[in-house]
């Protein structure tokens, strides 16, 4: 019986490679038959290379591919990501016939690793609210989340290991959490964003979606061009979490409550401190801060787009009304207030002798596709904050995968994900990740 | 005798087509003129658009340009900011024959306000120290500086009113004080940079070259598709302007120095205060973290260069090398040091009462083109900091203009402008602008 490679992470299809129990053309193979079987219904790819120019590719250089990192396995990016030679539309018919000139510069990393590209993913328009084609991989009827919709639903699927996605608002922790992957977005401004689409400069972020937290951190390692370290400071017996539900930003499904609070009682009985977070006004404050920046950077960056004003959505039309009339005075006070309460979160984290936050990664599961792509407000605050985040995969509700956030201090995003890689291996059994 | 409006600043060619003393065909017949009879000896443009195709532009719409701010009137951009169709080599072989497919953000906010691009101004290799075939509009024998020399050549010497150039460094300081125009470069992040090719995420800004600060404050508020306003509050009658003449930073000419202090004297007998600046150790320990965070960010920016080595400079190589073999740990901490030393001088604004520090645009003259496009250290701090500078051309030493510049508080880059505007009417007169 064929083995079912495509269900495996990256690490262990490399430990497979080495190994010699596979080969990449075997591998490969079975990423593109479970394409086959799952995409007419799941729709994650916007542009998918072909299997024969795939092999090809890997044929012409597999010196090149055999003795690096990562083989000639396979990675997707979200067409909001540069591609040269290949089409990059950013989910906007302004832009279908676009075929970028060069890489993003995270692409040229991973193809130097030996990563080989197997397609573009598909994005909401402009990385917004406008939904694409993906559906849920759980249930067709539900939306996979935004922006990175493709991303999630591609890497939940098994169809492809890993897969970059996009963070402005929520894009890649709130797919990450109704499609049952992992999303990672690291502190802002570490990762390289050259030839990315920018949506809002004080806000984007890269982010990366996998089924295992050790491939998050590989690929983290090989964009900033580090060792892999996984005996870092992080992998402490005992950490400190400070609880946050996220009423107070909005409604929160008791469901969603509950996975948190059974992870709570777990993290006590494993010897960790569970506190309270005592900042929700500083939350809430900061989410409305953060709508406002992003709606007047998004209108001065979509300059191009607004020339072509009847081919944007009634969404992005309205957000780009809203940032141009946005005062410039009012921008630059949103701007400051967030970097006080960002102060006043830093020195929280010094007093409390926190390590982390706990939160739900989204409101709950996954709303039908009838109700867009899902509310954004679990991850605005930290994204203006330009926080590291990793959402996982705890909990189920109707059979519909639900995530919870940790979110890191800045730059300690190896200690982060080495937490949530403790937690994985805690929490998460392999019968947890979905098996269609 | 034909009128030379190619002298004029744009703000004072927009009168003359408001008023009909000129035509748009008429001016920029002027423009190409000057570029026809100086640009053999400057070598400031990488790519001219042909006058005819120039004019064909603006008959095609002539309605939308005569009802446009900026009438269809001349722009520049440095050849690291994309234009679509039109080659963008950032100063290096390896991209020679790249053609992007998209203008950047600020190109199509100036287009969309009826500027035209009249062309693409030589850049050092990818806006670093390899300089390009530019000399200086004084001297032929000396650099323009770099990295936007183009830029600043071109604008100095009136082949075209305004241009973009980007500052990493000192990229736009610098040669506008060795070649005598107005430099602008933005509080950090204020501008969109979205398909302006990235060096140093952390450091890279968007830059505006011109002849009068009255243009800046124009292009700046066109970027922000924010008014113009010219009674904002920074028209004070009396400001405090903090010293600082760079000579803990290395060695400064003589003649600098006494324009510093010249400058000074007058500032006192108009009735502002002039203080020490106290915080020189904190500036030289920036200017050190500024170049290990810059080669740390370069190194994986241009990771796609990487795999055409030998097609890079000795500096962008060893650049590179050093930021490869630069850790990451030692990178967060120089991050996390700038912070520091950030809010330290945002304490001492406040405590102080100052508005402004006043200090030399770059060490002196222009050197020698065998000696290099100049040292960067001037910039380095203030670059880190991410603080709004103005470069004013207040000084001459051996026929050759030397620039001072004025560092504002961050976001209050109308104050500064503002100021630089009041610099302008007090310390210059059109006789001390280059008359060729």
């Amino acid at each position: 019986m064929k083995r079912q490679w495509f269900k495996l992470p990256l690490h262990q299809l490399l430990h497979a490679l080495h190994s010699g129990q596979a080969s990449l053309p075997e591998i490969v193979a079975s990423f593109y038959e479970r394409i086959a079987l799952r995409d007419d219904k799941i729709g994650a790819w916007q542009y998918l290379i072909d299997q024969e120019d795939y092999l090809a590719e890997y044929e012409s250089r597999s010196d090149f591919y055999k003795a690096s990192p990562l083989m000639g396995l396979p990675f997707a990016v979200k067409d909001v990501i540069d591609t040269a030679g290949i089409p990059t539309s950013m989910g906007s018919a302004i832009h279908q016939d676009r075929i970028p000139d060069m890489d993003a510069s995270c692409v040229t990393a991973i193809k130097a690793a030996g990563g080989i590209l197997m397609g573009k993913t598909v994005t909401t328009e402009f990385a917004y609210f406008q939904a694409g084609k993906t559906n849920n991989p759980h249930d067709a009827e539900r939306t996979p989340g935004g922006s990175s919709s493709g991303s999630a639903a591609a890497v939940a699927d098994f169809m492809v290991p890993v897969a970059f996605g996009t963070q402005t608002a929520a894009s890649v922790i709130r797919p990450a959490s109704y499609c049952g992957c992992t999303g990672y977005v690291g502190t802002r401004n570490e990762f390289s964003l050259r030839n990315i689409q920018p949506l809002a400069q004080s806000l984007d972020s890269l982010g990366i979606l996998s089924n295992d937290v050790l491939d998050t951190l590989l690929l983290r390692n090989l964009l900033l061009h580090k060792p892999l370290n996984l005996a870092a400071p992080g992998t402490q017996s005992s950490s400190v979490f400070a609880m946050f539900t996220g009423q107070a930003l909005g409604e929160v499904q008791d469901k969603m409550l509950e996975t948190l609070q059974a992870c709570q009682q777990d993290l006590i009985g494993q010897g960790h401190q569970c506190v309270d977070f005592p900042l929700q006004d500083s939350i809430v404050e900061l989410t409305s801060l953060h709508a406002q920046i992003m709606a007047y950077e998004v209108a001065r960056n979509l300059v191009y787009e607004q020339q072509h004003h009847d081919s944007l959505s009634a969404h992005v039309q309205s957000l780009i009304r809203t940032g141009l009339a946005f005062p410039y005075k009012d921008y630059i006070a949103a701007l400051r207030r967030a970097d006080t309460l960002k102060q006043r979160l830093l020195d929280w984290f010094e007093q409390a002798g926190a390590d982390f936050i706990l939160a739900p990664a989204a409101a709950g599961i996954a709303p039908c596709k009838t109700d867009g792509t899902g509310a954004p407000f679990m991850s605005r605050a930290w994204q203006l904050l330009g926080l590291p985040v990793v959402s996982l995969p705890l909990g189920y509700a109707q059979k519909m995968p639900m995530g919870l956030q940790l979110i890191g201090k800045p730059h300690q995003d190896d200690d982060l994900l080495l937490q949530a890689l403790q937690f994985q291996q805690h929490f998460l059994s392999t019968d947890s990740v979905l098996a269609v």
